[in-house]
């Protein structure tokens, strides 16, 4: 049945096939939607697919009835007024199953209790899930929407260089950075733009707030914007006016970390391996405790997604992985510097795909 | 414990509390995180809380430890270099607890496993869980933030209406909506805004284009911002130039179907029931077979929460619900008509929170 479907869905459909290596009573159940519209190119927000030996049905509901006939012409598909998951459970209930698979980090628990309860004969049981790691290797397709995607981030970066102004706040930014990445065919933004000033940007994980920008400030940007559904992940840090020795020490320790990691970053190294060298670079520099999060992750069709680079990183990444780098020193109260560029990761090693540079910038 | 905290997040937690009735032994996880804002005020995107019988505590990571102290001022805080869940776990662990609560659609299959393991003696039982229908009974401090957060939205589709023009696009008018409800205060989109020009509009969730906007075009915009974690919805349908006789129709069924709706609506009102008013006055028009989502949903810190308009609406509203009222008109290839207010539910009836008209516009 999957014969019919366009080629390079087929090859994925094919490419899970065998490693599953179902017998006949076995089946499996894709709900992560990220997965799905990997696996088949429906890009719904309601969703199942369930794969048997014999075939593989997705499911949805009526609002994309139409949708699914554009986006995936020639699969079977099972269009439900209700839930699709337990309109999935019922279909999978017709058939003589004896195991389910279940990516058990993709469905919720009462969704397991419904299934034991509507399939009494059938064991529940988790999938040993490959398809974080078969959505990490990017094939040509998707390295150029996340360049696009990119693309389209670094040039609304520069534009904002030029209208950043004393007394704009942190809200304005990154409305003026959303605003411009639309209208530059970005189709919505990748995660919520972080906009932070002087000591906000100590903040990892900072919400843009009226504060306004005053001379002596760190401006700390982190935005992105979807592509087909593939996203970019770019962060830069500037100065407003002549920054102090300290803050322009670590600036260039944290450039000095993504170059470091960069220079070493390849496909087959270990997540964990590759976050301790910027890691190390910036404890060199007395500064490794103010660096608390991961080096990087994973990206494509999810913002964050495998491999993660972090000390808990310990797989080998995947070829052709997209992954970004992004060291930061943050310290509390004062002022916070993060550089994030993307990668992608070849057994010959890294190559960044943004071309604006990492110098510092004083406006 | 909960003596020292805020007054109203301290109200909240005893009415949970009166509901639960814990026992020794017994132990509640609250994993949803905006039920987790709703009970206590955080609003990071990594927490659990624990409760039983003597106190609640809730566990975040790192990067939120600054903020949670300013969000929760004397709450009991575990902060964890790790998972919040799993540490959560742990700390249960630490307790002589025969029996954990779960919101069983609030952690996964995987969550369920690991807690078994973990908690061997315990027996893992789905909370009978309350929070929903409390959820829904907005205070008039909520009230006032859904009302702020619909007036920034209202006030950019008036003036979006005086911008839109010939041959602009989807992706155009999506941007300049999210723009500018960004810049008349809106902290975020309240979803991924819907613009649909055209036989577009006949997706119900249609995503932006690059779609022209061409004379003869109904124009459909679905979108709302945020206000502290508070929601706005609207839908708007107009048309570009003077709509055929069969247009004007179907907009004018779907307006009298949102009016009769409103007119109906009370709380106490089971959710089919008022769902039906709608599909009915639809159907008496021959409309009914092209309106194929639920009539409406309730609306708060979730921008869909309980409870649901719907065929499947089977509970009562509860006293100051704040719902959506969004019957529409969908014909594949030629066009779709939605409007959308939102109502403020009371036994006395249904309060509009929009201000502006659902008369046809021509532009």
């Amino acid at each position: 049945m999957v014969a019919p479907y366009t080629a390079s869905y087929a090859s994925r459909i094919a490419k899970l096939r065998g490693h599953l290596k179902l017998e006949q009573g076995e089946a499996v159940l894709v709900t992560s939607l990220k997965d799905i519209r990997w696996l088949v190119g429906f890009s719904g927000s309601n969703a199942v697919i369930v794969i048997d030996r014999d075939g593989l049905l997705l499911v949805t509901d009526g609002r994309y009835a139409v949708q699914v006939g554009q986006e995936c012409p020639g699969l079977d598909v099972k269009i439900t007024s209700g839930n699709a998951f337990a309109s999935a459970i019922d279909h999978v209930a017709t058939e003589p199953v004896h195991t389910v698979h279940c990516q058990a980090n993709h469905i919720t628990w009462e969704q397991s209790q419904l299934t034991h309860s509507k399939l009494q004969k059938a064991d529940l049981q988790p999938l040993d899930d490959p398809l974080p790691e078969f959505r990490a290797s990017k094939t040509e397709q998707e390295i150029r929407l996340i360049e696009e995607a990119l693309e389209i981030t670094e040039s609304v970066y520069e534009e904002c260089l030029g209208i950043i102004e004393d007394g704009m706040t942190e809200l304005d930014l990154a409305a003026e950075l959303d605003y411009r990445q639309r209208i530059a065919g970005g189709q919505g933004q990748a995660f919520d733009t972080i906009v932070a000033f002087g000591e906000n940007a100590a903040l990892p994980h900072a919400r843009p707030s009226a504060r306004k920008l005053a001379k002596g400030d760190v401006i700390l940007m982190d935005f992105g914007c979807v592509v087909d559904g593939y996203h970019s992940d770019m962060t830069r840090t500037v100065f407003f006016g002549a920054p102090t020795d300290t803050i322009r020490m670590s600036y260039m320790a944290v450039k000095e970390a993504l170059e470091a990691a960069a220079e070493r970053a390849s496909s087959g190294l270990i997540g964990a391996t590759l976050d301790a060298v910027a890691r190390d670079l910036l404890s060199r520099h007395g500064l490794g405790s103010f660096f608390q999060h991961s080096l990087g992750h994973g990206v494509g069709l999810d913002i964050h997604e495998f491999p993660t680079l972090s000390s808990r990183g310990a797989s080998p990444i995947p070829d052709f992985s997209i992954i970004t780098l992004e060291p930061g020193v943050y310290i509390p109260g004062e002022y916070g510097i993060r550089i994030e560029n993307m990668g992608l990761l070849s057994p010959d090693g890294c190559r960044i795909l943004n071309r604006t540079p990492i110098d510092p910038i004083i406006l």
